[in-house]
């Protein structure tokens, strides 16, 4: 326990926290104050009393870790770190700025903060990730804190992660709720019924406690006994008061997200009168022990080429799994996650290789990606996310919020498409291509055969920024020669010759029909070029533009996906950023697929060798 | 309770239902057969003991609700329908066959099936929506009835409908789940843990129950108990054997998704050995009080036309709401549902004027996408769901199987791209046109001012498949007279004359910015010609093809939204439909956006006026 006259410290530092919201919030004319005010105790003990870090390198390996989950209460997160000293104190009026690093939520751009917060929900699974490196693979003393809203605490999300952290004995990990009571709309759900929440988070298995969210020594006491907590991860409980200390604003409605106005004055007066010393504080972060191992990802590749025999048959989602294991040899930081798929994604042979390499997720996919997430952070780990490619929509707003993280997360969905066949529309991927083309940062791989998918992985393994590889269920054969060389960006002309009429464009499973309709054309003196883009972004423009060129303007492009955001309009946007006279046939998936054989269902949706010759001949006449 | 002769039927119904699933998915040489073992007694007494429905109309609108959400049992369903004499018998046997109607995972191309299933953990969301309806909305008798596996219930969005189902009091729900104890590739993380199962359900307020699964007394008795519960759902948790009565197999790893094979006689043989009578059962469902009001939906329309001064600047935000209760006094059964941003998105103008037609379902985006679809089902209603355009993001997934389901659910998302400003990047959709694009059955609206607004609304109201609308933050000035037609799939030349130099499309908010690159370019006497698409999906080709070659082929678009899937790639992809000379040049944010005021991010990222006159003129060039 502190002594008296460290709690009196922390009291003013949380009242001083309160301060700097509101004159942060009245300068920028917007933000949170009143979502700051209620978590302005905590915050104080958190960062002068309980965690371990530096000023001097925020993000230090082993210093420990926090995320603020209820992201727009930004500006008490900048305040703590003004009064830490990471940020001048004079910076703070400048949030929202366009100049300013202080946005008005928390993003990396701000060198002492580890993922991009705001969308509500999150902070808690990519804690796990964090949570989970320290405990079992830098096996370091480090310990993560995450603060969330009560309002966020609907969100499924949580719950994931709240069943993830018990299962895996995360107790390096405290989960608080800030319960305010209040929502941006309404009260939230469950109002101030800190029982519910505390059953709730005990059933889930934690060491759940309800605190005085207000009372600095109450919490203290709370974080002492989540330090003592072994084997379970501890929710801390607050109850607290959204805009606590402001006169006429304190646990009133209509006071969501806005700066204090005509109150600001008065909420400033009152909570001056609360403190003690006004001079600056004195007290330093307690030390961590440097205890998690120096990491280089860099080493990171194939750890054997590609030994394939051309024309033998491969399923990509198997080889997926091989170079995952040559990625592991050469790194020992390689992980990877799965959500109860991994014996249909081959993650599995990794785990068979590597088993403390990989984290299963259960059915999951949000937490998967916020665990995801959280592993990659710190640049700790080479994470590849796997699971059906279907599935990883359920993730899209992790995803999305994965990129505003400058998270380097590789994922890798199999089983797209109606080639996948009787398992029916709800596991076909037809849409992986049109969210991953539309991330951020992302890198987009749809490999064709076992020697693409290898080097296809090594490049995501190697990459900054999101990456994306679909992986195909029926085998496909071997068509590149074990020394091709691979590069983002860079397509194959996979057949040309000088007299070709049209270009096809295939990936993946279609490559392998614009394969089989040239063979049929070329019976009939008709031959095409066929290009395989490898990368579908970015993708190949100039090749494509050079294509369609020699080919009269004519292209079809065909893809076992909807007619939009993927491989098609991917083309028809390369091929217009030139002035040039092309015609484009989009051969894809028109409708809501249905079960059947895959390959009878591709010649159904018309994108299969005899819709490619149609197509071909039709653009010929 | 039932008689002992009942209670034997049901026991052998039961096991019919295992031998149905073994012999389909043996025929079909794919399926889950185990996991339909592990289900036969509660289907065999739900459809025969429990639910009130009649075979001849299996979606009346006063029957008892069923939603098989572990839709990989979808065989043990189709057993059930078929012993009550939906299905011939006979058809099982074409299971997952190109011809058949029995998809690999349920659908609602099968007429008794209300939605589909297969991704896992969304049929409870659903089946909210579905109570919901029959409790306050309908005010009818029907029950739901809600079948999940135990691996699905780690998926959040199980818990955010449990949270919704407790605080709405949706006694007419029960929820059960199949314990079985095996996943996919491991078993589940609480294995055969009950009492956690339990005490969670329990903390998240409903009457839960542990039951033998394979006891048909018992079960019988907790659907007694369920449906004396009152103003709480119950939850029974089913202890089960995955495979169970199956030899070698019943319990057993690595019998997920596989049909029997070489054990499949010897399962047969051992279950007919249980049945006492093999002939027809002759059990006819209970019949259910047809209490279910009539409703129709076909008379929803703007009640009165818009009424709007040109110039006079409102956000289409703002309108949505306005427009909203306009449909709703033309028809009782508009149904308005948010996420906690009423305020923001105005749904909050459709709530205050019909406060009973309106559902807060709090900070749970998937849970609000499930409610919405349960709300859409059979035609009772006519729902829109709104929250920020990003967060829907959080429902993708969920939006999918929408499409799958054959919805009519309508969304609306505010607060799009960085003109929404400080707030930054977590709250900038940015990638919701390429999501809503991309989802089979969608129309996308993107009205841009308050008279296109109220259009779209009724467009959308009116239309089959699923709408999205983005509206915005910032007020734009009405550029449609108040007469002026909006249909889907046709734009508006908003600038043109005979001597346009180049097209420009933009929507929403660019439209505006478009607008005056058209004045700045005037007065160096450029002239071009200004689209307006209203819908993105489908685009107006021919409006587009016309204007390009009208325009020399020079095209620029302009979209605050990323470079893939939204505007630009639709219109390349129209543009290049038909033979053309076209440049295209594609104006959008090209990166993770950042906090500022809307105006100077908007020319930060190149879609401003400024930024279109440099496109144009360099187009000129």
């Amino acid at each position: 326990m502190a002594s008296p006259e460290k709690i009196q410290e922390l009291k003013d530092i949380a009242n001083k926290l309160r301060i700097h919201s509101v004159v942060q919030t009245t300068a920028a004319n917007s933000g949170h104050p009143t979502s700051c005010a209620s978590a302005a105790e905590v915050m104080s003990v958190l960062f002068f009393h309980v965690m371990k870090y530096t000023g001097d390198f925020p993000r230090h390996p082993s210093s420990d870790r926090f995320i603020l989950s209820k992201g727009h209460a930004a500006p008490v997160l900048y305040a703590a770190w003004a009064e830490a000293g990471v940020i001048p104190v004079d910076e703070l009026k400048n949030l929202r700025k366009i100049d300013s690093e202080l946005e008005g939520h928390p993003t990396p751009r701000q060198s002492y903060i580890d993922v991009a917060t705001g969308s509500l929900g999150q902070g808690l699974g990519v804690s796990c990730g964090m949570a989970y490196c320290g405990k079992y693979i830098d096996k370091a003393s480090y310990r993560v804190y995450c603060l969330m809203g009560d309002g966020e605490s609907a969100e499924g999300s949580v719950w994931e992660a709240f069943a993830f952290a018990s299962y895996y004995k995360l107790d390096n990990l405290v989960a608080i709720i800030d319960v305010n009571r209040l929502g941006q709309s309404e009260a939230a759900s469950l109002g101030h019924d800190l029982e519910t929440y505390r059953k709730r988070a005990d059933a889930f298995g934690f060491n759940a406690i309800i605190v005085d969210g207000h009372d600095v020594e109450k919490l203290i006491e709370a974080f002492e006994t989540a330090a003592a907590t072994k084997d379970k991860p501890t929710a801390l409980i607050l109850k607290t008061f959204k805009g606590k200390g402001f006169p006429n604003v304190e646990d009133l409605d209509n006071w969501h997200g806005k700066p204090l106005g005509p109150q600001a004055d008065a909420a400033l007066e009152a909570v001056r009168a609360l403190i003690k010393n006004n001079g600056p504080h004195g007290i330093k972060p307690l030390a961590f022990v440097d205890d998690a191992p120096k990491v280089d990802l860099s080493a990171v590749k194939l750890s054997e080429p590609p030994n394939y025999k051309l024309g033998d048959k491969h399923a990509t989602r198997k080889i997926y799994g091989d170079a995952l294991v040559k990625l592991g040899k050469s790194c020992s930081r390689v992980i990877a996650l799965d959500g109860d798929t991994k014996n249909s994604t081959f993650s599995l042979t990794y785990k068979k290789a590597f088993n403390d390499r990989y984290v299963e997720c259960f059915i999951a996919e949000q937490n998967l990606v916020g665990v995801g997430t959280g592993l990659a952070c710190r640049d700790r780990n080479i994470v590849f996310c796997s699971t059906f490619a279907c599935f990883l929509s359920r993730a899209f707003d992790q995803i999305r919020m994965g990129a505003i993280s400058q998270t380097n997360c590789n994922f890798v969905g199999s089983h797209a498409g109606v080639s996948i066949g009787e398992d029916g529309p709800s596991q076909m991927a037809l849409e992986d291509f049109a969210m991953f083309r539309s991330v951020a940062t992302s890198i987009c791989f749809y490999p064709s055969d076992a020697v693409s998918t290898e080097r296809a992985i090594e490049l995501a393994a190697r990459s900054k920024g999101i990456t994306f590889t679909r992986t195909t269920r029926p085998a496909t054969p071997v068509i590149y020669s074990n020394d091709e060389k691979f590069e983002v960006g860079k397509g194959k002309l996979v057949r040309s010759s000088d007299k070709d009429q049209v270009t096809v464009v295939g990936a993946g499973v279609t490559l392998f029909e614009a394969l089989s309709a040239y063979d049929t054309l070329k019976k009939e003196d008709i031959t095409i070029r066929v290009i395989d883009p490898f990368t579908l972004k970015p993708i190949d423009t100039q090749l494509l533009i050079d294509s369609a060129a020699a080919t009269g303007g004519r292209v079809v492009t065909v893809e076992d996906h909807y007619p939009e955001g993927g491989l098609g309009e991917a083309v028809c946007g390369a091929l217009t950023s030139v002035k040039s006279s092309v015609v484009v046939r989009r051969l894809a998936i028109p409708e809501v697929a249905r079960s059947g054989p895959g390959s009878v269902l591709m010649d159904k949706y018309g994108i299969s060798a005899r819709a490619i010759v149609e197509a071909v001949k039709d653009l010929l006449k």
